[in-house]
């Protein structure tokens, strides 16, 4: 259950009216790598495999699908374990103590590990303004969670057939790892998808997207300075602060078709 | 500073035009306590001393301002050392590891830590209505650096002389802690105070706040279902999804003042 039905006094103009209300649910989830706790994320428990698998390879410690043996998810008990031979071969310990702090914080440790596995994106893919446009418009309109709880965000991954996969969680990291876990899972491919956000795109969230190789991501809200230097660094097209075909792209906007239709109605291309 | 101006496009109803706009920045501070590497928050560059004291608080490593006994920070490197001759009687790197994943995580130790030493919020502090929305007014103005970023989450503490502290920080968490610590360092009574925040409440805000000893949050954001249990059980008076004066009251609504108009003019009291 992503929600739950509370009881609650909801005041309008001053009149207080006892009422139910749906609030978001919030999942305390512990992840088990090899009999090793890896730690615990808060998050929505729907789509956990999906944000197990993500996360995992957010943090650098899996590369792929592949190198899981075995993953058993019990929502129930907040409980996730995943076995893999491959793991080792990475400090786990070093990198999730300072990774894990995301929204909150983030680690040096992480920005280490991250950057040496992280190439820039490699993706020659072109995006139409408009074609990123009915993706956002779309996206927008998607989250029947948000609307009912006021206490989620989003994130989608896009492609030329659309809005592929739709995923919500209380933290805007887990939405996103939940998108790219799914990813992995039913073996995308990434190099011409657009990852769509509601929340903030701070540094960690760029390393996530190119980390996937996902080339462009889009967000109503705003990136932070040291996300632009990543995303320059790292090759990944952001545009942030949409509102229907208002929107400003900070990076890489050689990626973005922006052609528009000059005053006598001819192409007029940007660049 | 809090914010910088990069080179973007924007684009208004299609059409692309070159130019500035200011994003919010993005700091790496390490903290450092007695020599032992804490881990990494991912922060806005300001009111630094106020973070790092309202985090190790709200970590449970630290019951207080006496507790420590040096206190410096580096921006410019993104370090920050702290002594203290107390903390050694926490399990501080088991409480960390699990502690500092708020946002995107958070963690059973966490919880375990602060649940041990979180009592329920003794304030008998009755708060009207009335007050409530004109604090939530000044402080849904209160953000320049919001309205030039677009990037930011604000909290503040608010008693019966209005705003007391206002803070900003990248993080919904950071921004709360910070004006912990500053309630801290100025040794102010949090039995009488008010948080306001601009973000979602989860669980951790909960404990953040109760464990300060402050009877109510405010935020024009929705809370989840575990904050609310927290909530109920810490004695904290949540209001959310707040709009002038329209708002939920989830928890603890006996500590709200609602009292209201009637219809011939005289006072009607909620309860």
């Amino acid at each position: 259950m992503a929600s739950k039905q509370v009881p609650a006094v909801a005041v309008r103009d001053g009149i207080p009216t006892p009422t139910a209300v749906e609030v978001a649910a919030e999942l305390p989830l512990t992840i088990i790598l090899n009999d090793m706790e890896i730690g615990t994320v808060l998050c929505t428990p729907d789509r956990l495999e999906d944000l197990v698998v993500g996360l995992l390879f957010s943090m650098g410690v899996l590369s792929g699908t592949d190198e899981i043996s075995r993953l058993d998810i019990d929502s129930t008990k907040g409980m996730a374990w995943v076995e893999s031979g491959s793991y080792s071969r990475l400090s786990v310990q070093g990198g999730l103590k300072r990774y894990l702090p995301s929204g909150c914080g983030g680690g040096a440790g992480f920005y280490t590990l991250a950057d040496a596995r992280c190439q820039p994106v490699s993706s020659q893919c072109i995006f139409a303004a408009e074609s990123i446009g009915q993706w956002m418009s779309e996206f927008n309109h998607g989250s029947q969670l948000y609307a009912r709880t006021h206490g989620v965000h989003s994130a989608a991954l896009a492609g030329s057939e659309g809005l592929l996969v739709f995923r919500e969680d209380i933290g805007r990291h887990n939405a996103v790892d939940k998108i790219i876990g799914r990813c992995l899972l039913d073996h995308l491919e990434a190099g011409d998808k657009a990852v769509l956000t509601t929340g903030r795109i701070s540094s960690e969230i760029i390393t996530k997207v190119a980390r996937v190789g996902i080339p462009l991501i889009a967000s109503r809200s705003a990136p932070t300075a040291l996300a632009l230097e990543y995303a320059a660094d790292l090759g990944v097209t952001v545009l942030g602060r949409y509102r229907k075909s208002t929107f400003i792209v900070y990076t890489c906007p050689e990626r973005v078709d922006l052609e528009v239709r000059g005053e006598n109605g001819g192409a007029m291309s940007f660049s």
